[in-house]
């Protein structure tokens, strides 16, 4: 039985406290907030869970295994550094840090203290991204080409960080995850129109072997959008996360250059084929991934979405940060 | 009446040609490509007119009063500036020239020569894009935030330019006639998967105004998209240019910062109110586009697409090139 | 305060207790369900309430001042009738008996009683439909020319009712609202494939002045539609039920009859003009009819939703019955 | 070389002689229009076809081998018995004939000349209703249980017959040869809302075997729908003719029922799988069509939409028609 404490009750915290208290091997046994009002929500629906709004009441409570730190990032090394320091496991939302240096420490402390970090990537979960990741792996898509990301809507506007720390994060966690390669180069561009933090942006993040990848992330768009584009040199695939019956469509459709003997010029050829859609498993994702962290944690494995793959996020986002902020010198000279 | 004659009938060259002989006051009297077959298909369509394979035949006839020039663009500084030094009017393809030195001396040539440039950028003169104009020019959508096009679909792959001079041309010249200011700064990322010209390209224009402007266009996706974001402080719009009922849809819907008494935090506050879709003027856009040239001949009027206009195009893709090209020096470092 | 008892806890019967729980002035006091695991559903949500296993136990009970009838439609007559005959209001789902004799007994036992019925047409609670009636009454259609509703997917079979009297009487109670008048014909097609349940029907109704409804439910199909047209002289409009950003759209479009001075033939003229997509009041409908229920009781008001239009929408399911059934022998013969 | 002359130069006209001009072994030698203008468009466009007002000029000229006969309904009976008395194979459009009894003459006429008669059922040939057949034939979608077919949008009116006579015959021609079973029963419903031709129709039609038919034919909706739902036991499609990229999607979806052991209730269990959209071929239906029309001359091979065919489609027709009158009659009373 691992015994999970929840920091953070505001807007997701109540999906971690759910799926948590949903496994057999597991008790939710506190929460905490700052706001009573959302302590007094826990009650209502966990009556026998302990509540307080001091966080270190439980990162000190030697009865407590594993913590969720669901707050804003602003707090999440602190919060996970004592976690770990006091010998618990941690479970923290995405982004993992606010800065790289502060999730290598996180890292290298839980290495130390042979405890397990698993950054709540939740979109590698789902049953679309993993459909794309066994598509991607079996060879059906053939080598990639690019990832093209657009996930633009109206708001919510987050008070203390731009729209690419708040949205990008879950494409590049799944760009992350599918591509499986290094970044070598990150080009952002952004506009802020409402206040100072960028409310539109787009990021560019070169892979090795000719792989693409670009995010199109945007608060003040009039409509919803969360289409993911991918192309691999056999087949392409578009994943529209809101079609409610088909999520995932792939085409047989690419293009390749042909030399015909007899002719100089190389031609491009074209090929268009079916389409398909395949059956998707409807799984919350969040129970997948909240399953297998109480699995890691009791078989001492390293989960993939660990805080080196934390890390990888957090340093994209910083150096889209870097470039975005270069573009707006040129732009402000 | 204008004695016209087009150089160039491949896939564009007979809706010239169709257009420019339906207009009372206008006769195409010859037709130039250098492929025979296409002469053939001209005479079966037009009988009365001449045909020829050497442009010269064309630009140097006393007769002529206009050339329209429907070739890649390699070909248009020379045949335009034949044609403006013989005395002609010049209707010539997007992108303009292959180079703004090109453009600023054609444009100079016509100015000495008293003659009329008009660049095709044909989308200026759909009921969507007039509409969309006049909409920011009454003031509905209020000062403009950003522009945000994607036009995307599975080839045609041009042999001679990448896909950045081959689609964007389209929305830089809208982007253009929408915003109407000098861009500040141009970034652009790619990658060519298929030969060595660029498949997929994005390129953001930073304006005046903290207007951002940003262009997504490939020849290897799966699925054909030609969707516009317009947003506007007080309203936004979608102009989805493949709906074949409403293109455009005004969304009444926004963010503002709200600074309530005695709250120390700026507060984002949102509107979202009834969506709108205009009746769209449903004239072929070519249509207009050629009578506007003819009246523009006749009266000596100098047309909003003129060279200046296409040189504003070709100055930002040559930006873009060099933003792509030092993109990708340093992938490849 | 309102002491309401609830009888049933099955696929719907969550939503009821819900809601009215939620309202300041009611109080749920009992739930009854035959089923032991749907009533330790509701001790978990619902700690203080009362469970039981039969219905004696409620409509008996002199605490209890209205009852919530959420079963199968078999069971509605009985329960309303002692629930009535013991002083109790009554709020019944859809369809509201499978006869319209019991209909008929309800609502005199009602009067007679000074009671009030209410069944459950939650979908006239919507902001779609409240929006709808308010174009009608306003005017802004025009005289109504026909109701055209689709409302199909794949399941759930129901196993003591056919697909007419599971899916038809949401599209019933709205078309009995919307048109405000006596139906003259009812013409009903349809056919059983899997088991002796009609799966999929056709309904059509012939109104006065010309108006025309038809209903197409299906369980079988493998996609899922929730789409109602309806047409009027001035302006016609389109329902999708599933589109979760714009649910209405109206278009001003029509076509008049002309008569032309010295033309003989009347020519029919078309009029396409803006389409229209007013926002919707998005409160759970729900809730709108619980809290209308309640101010109903406690001013002594009859309901829209009444017995008497319950009836209504029972009479035309047992016109439709014998339609089919004359249908069907005529095929079988 | 099959000699053809066309009669009536509308709307289709144009198609009919565009695409017999195409073929190798097919001369259009003349067209035949009461309108002037008409006959002007057509020497504006093949410059060497005779052109004339009068049929009769057509139909008794021993040159020509067969007669396309493109006009209303009300002239097919006369020009198609006239051509086919004067040995000439006969192309004429949908509906066949404006009564069963023509139609069985014309088929008589046909077999005693031995001549061919071939109607315009164009969508039978074009690239869907073909893959469609080959689904139902190779058995992939298993015994048929319904074909529900929605075609609607604003206008066009005709003059002489109503929407079930204009709309109608494209459904009834697929319906006919996808499902290849006589009818057992036809329930049609309807209204008329703009002037006394029904403007909105509802067809039921009852097959063998439990196959269920529906048409929804509408002059006076706001916006445009062509879609058709195919159900079968083992798998389902759905076809929706706007949708330029993929207008077939099969699923892999079903009900079935089941008897478990001890199970003293059926249960029905529900199967949802993959969707598929296979690639269709694009070729232009009248393209094939006309060209399968000269085959049968050149072979006497009977077309499989032959006369007998269209008499089909105009039996049904009528029936309805009558069951149209007859609720009109009941509604009335």
């Amino acid at each position: 039985m691992v015994k999970l404490a929840v920091i953070g009750y505001g807007y997701w915290g109540p999906n971690i406290v759910r799926n948590f208290s949903g496994h057999h091997d597991c008790e939710v046994v506190a929460v905490c907030d700052k706001n009573p009002a959302a302590l007094a929500r826990v009650l209502g629906r966990h009556p026998g869970v302990r509540v307080m709004t001091d966080p270190d009441d439980i990162v000190t409570d030697p009865e407590i295994d594993a913590v969720a730190i669901v707050t804003p990032v602003s707090y999440h090394f602190e919060l996970a550094k004592k976690a770990l320091e006091n010998g618990k496991h941690v479970f923290v939302e995405k982004p993992f840090t606010a800065t790289s240096a502060q999730a290598e420490e996180l890292i290298e402390l839980a290495e130390r203290q042979n405890l397990q970090i698993m950054v709540d990537h939740t979109f590698l979960f789902t049953g679309a991204v993993r459909k794309i990741k066994q598509l991607i792996d079996d060879g059906a898509l053939g080598p990639l080409y690019y990832y093209d990301s657009t996930r633009v809507n109206l708001g919510l506007f987050q008070h203390d960080v731009n729209v690419l720390w708040d949205l990008a994060p879950h494409d590049l966690s799944i760009m992350d995850y599918l591509i499986g390669l290094e970044p070598e180069l990150v080009v952002a561009t952004g506009g802020a129109h409402v206040n100072n933090l960028e409310n539109v942006a787009y990021l560019t993040v070169y892979f090795p072997n000719n792989v693409l990848a670009h995010i199109n992330v945007n608060w003040l768009s009039p409509v919803k959008v969360r289409t993911t584009l991918v192309g691999g040199q056999k087949k392409m695939l578009v994943w529209n996360d809101l079609d409610p019956a088909e999520k995932l469509r792939v085409y047989d459709k690419g293009a390749e250059v042909r030399t015909e003997q007899g002719v100089h010029q190389a031609l491009v050829s074209y090929r268009t084929g079916d389409m398909w859609a395949p059956k998707i498993e409807e799984l919350e994702a969040l129970q997948v991934e909240t399953r297998y962290f109480l699995d890691c944690i009791q078989s001492g494995t390293k989960p993939f979405n660990d805080g080196e793959a934390g890390l990888r996020v957090v340093r994209i986002l910083e150096a889209a940060e870097q470039s975005l902020a270069q573009h707006k010198e040129i732009v402000l000279a």
